[in-house]
């Protein structure tokens, strides 16, 4: 019997190990789920005839490559940093691995060893990093081969509240790890615009946004990511002048985000003297002084803030409780711990909230002497708070792609991302009878 | 014969060698100058009778042990993150420290052993840490004496250009580390308003910024050291209800210095791709975007700013050059260092240049039902570009204070900064000879 190992049986697995037990119950196959909470895993197996639920902490060496031992293959939906002792019992073990995690540049470099092993060692085979690669790809390399030159690509995605299910006033709820949410952004972000290298710095980045018209859907805005060149060469687009990579949020969402930024509240850097004991109020309190501003806290973020007491922003912040007078209860806490903490209770998903994933592509190219643009968009609904759009769009190229290893179909070996039609094609095909389906638009540009 | 050993000899040691050298030949000591460029500390010995310059790569451990064992006692200019292994060398082998840099946790942890063995650990005995604790002990401790309350500490300094040789509209040139000019004020400030605990962000410190009028010299401003609460236990200032340290510019510098910030060009945190390549022109250009501005890179870099193309602000940048189409020619340079580069050149003393050195205290406290208010204010130029004020006030406390450990006036054993009467009363003292001198003046407010 062939035998699938899952590392990590936690948010965003369900649709993952879902997939996984139906494929082995048609093929005869037998899947370990293992996680450091036993029940979890257990849970998430669900007494399926062909699955096991296991207990593995996996800072334990010999447990993990005993598991690693017994099976063809290995899933890890482990935090990043951690995959690459599983990499390395992988080489050692003769076994493929599949990530929806970046590729580390350590990853990277145990591509060679892989490749005289045979080993498939797939990464960033999730949403984003994920279906991104493998839907730009297939566009880009149509476009090639019909003759046409690509001059820009543009691409933003989002995990956002669907519109049924939004009911507070930033339009926005956390689907995605909130820490991450938090301190988006920091750092400079570049990225290329008629052939010029341009940089947003942390300080502006939430207002030079960009709007986007989502079709279907109606008017966004995005803000640059950190690395909009990080894909040029793998992309095959060395030389394009315009390439960006933003992040969709809900019109107005940004500004209000800023004056979070602008008071100092993402600032993770360092704890807060007795965050414990003072309350949101003397918070906020604390970042005004009354040598520049005078009249209540509210009043004074407002004037640091060049907003009127009453905007739709003071609202947003109002909305959240930072001028209540509710203890932080927090220990030694950062501002941006503060900031997650009362975001993970105001922002929380509802048993049947539905979220939304949004990816729009915009590809600009030379046809014949003419100019063209083709947009692709992928907009996806949830479920519930449970069986999201994210854990679908994050699972499902992952076990799709294990199915196609287990099948022998995937002929590259060696570390990769999936920008290859081998790989992009059949997981695309197939991810379209899960409902996800690019919405295709080509326009004249001339 | 007495031994003391000098570790460093660049920048700012000129005027603590001659003093220590005058010292040596008075008492008979005799003085090792120890550097990685021997050339420098035989200048700086420059054949007196009682000295002599040897070379010494302070990481060769051997080497270090060997020149510390046979002295009775080190002075140390090394970069702060050096004078560990130079402590324990010290402990080791039973020697006195003396150093001008911020105490570290690590070098208070020796505290215990430099005290069973002894030892004279003194650390921060230079101008800011160091002039600042021992004028401001005094006072405070005096104040405390008469039976007054302190209710407010407020402690300004700054190195800055002589009005005579103030010559750009800056009003400002490089009189210190220009890298930690570059870099400062990133992370969030603190200090107490009213009782109050008050946070500025780096984005807002430049903006919020502290007007002083410095008696017999005028108006200046100050933006807020990330520190201020550092002291408030060791100074005996616990349950003051304000208490603020910040560093003084010249009026109009922080408004100007924010635009810097504002574009993004303080960041040290990465390195601009083909840096080595590109003009300024391009730099500014890449900070600026066609989505959002339009107009030359000037008037765009206006725009961003808010700034008229002509403004104060605007004439301040194009002075540094920013505007202009020469390349940058620093390979994988970050935005922080290209800016620092490009200051090191504008913002050079000329040979002639005075620097001046401006500490300033405020003190208000109450005495008899009465408030009052004390001022210190020291006000100190240098002669040139080599013996600057910021050479002397560094190096002279350090050389009083080992001639004081020398002729065994110095009880306090194990780490110390210098708040002890001692401690700062001999030395300060001494550095009225040398024209180091506080103005008080003292009102009523009542």
């Amino acid at each position: 019997m062939k035998q699938i190992l899952i590392i990590g049986a936690g948010r965003s697995s369900s649709s993952l190990i879902a997939y996984i037990l139906d494929q082995a119950q048609k093929n005869g196959w037998h899947v370990t789920v293992a996680d450091a909470d036993p029940k979890l895993a257990e849970e998430k197996v669900n007494n399926h005839p062909n699955g096991r639920g296991v207990w593995l902490d996996v800072m334990k060496s010999n447990d993990r490559k005993d598991l690693i031992g017994r099976v063809d293959i290995v899933v890890s939906l482990l935090p990043a940093h951690l995959h690459l002792e599983v990499a390395h019992d992988c080489i050692k073990l003769n076994k493929h691995l599949i990530t929806a995690s970046y590729v580390s540049h350590e990853l990277y470099q145990l591509g060679d060893e892989a490749r005289e092993r045979e080993l498939i060692f797939m990464g960033e085979m999730g949403l984003d990093p994920g279906i991104d690669h493998m839907s730009a790809m297939q566009t880009i390399h149509r476009i090639k081969d019909q003759g046409g030159k690509l001059y820009s690509f543009k691409s933003y995605t989002g995990g956002l509240i669907a519109p049924e299910s939004d009911d507070n006033p930033w339009n926005y709820k956390f689907t995605w790890n909130p820490r991450n949410v938090v301190l988006a952004g920091q750092g400079t972000a570049q990225y290329l615009e008629n052939g010029k290298l341009k940089f947003i710095p942390y300080n502006r980045l939430f207002k030079e946004i960009f709007p986007i018209d989502i079709p279907g859907l109606g008017k966004y805005e995005a803000y640059a990511n950190r690395d909009s060149l990080l894909y040029t060469d793998i992309y095959g687009l060395a030389g394009i002048p315009n390439i960006l990579r933003a992040t969709i949020r809900a019109k107005g969402f940004c500004k209000a985000w800023n004056a979070l930024r602008k008071i100092g509240l993402t600032d993770g850097s360092y704890p807060i003297l007795n965050s414990e004991n003072i309350t949101y109020h003397e918070l906020m309190d604390a970042y005004t002084n009354s040598l520049h501003l005078t009249g209540s806290v509210k009043d004074r973020i407002a004037a640091l803030l060049k907003e009127e007491p009453n905007s739709k922003i003071m609202k947003k912040l109002e909305w959240l409780g930072l001028f209540r007078k509710k203890k932080i209860n927090l220990k030694n806490a950062s501002p941006a711990l503060i900031l997650q903490n009362l975001l993970m209770e105001k922002w929380e998903l509802k048993k049947n909230d539905k979220d939304m994933i949004l990816m729009f592509h915009e590809f600009e190219y030379k046809l014949k002497g003419k100019r063209k643009k083709q947009t692709s968009t992928l907009i996806m609904k949830g479920e519930n708070a449970i069986d999201t759009a994210m854990a679908k769009l994050v699972g499902l190229p992952m076990g799709i792609f294990t199915k196609l290893v287990m099948e022998g179909k995937i002929k590259a070996k060696g570390v990769n991302i999936p920008v290859l039609p081998e790989v992009y094609n059949p997981v695309l095909a197939e991810l379209e009878d899960f409902g996800v389906k690019f919405e295709e638009q080509t326009i004249d540009l001339d």
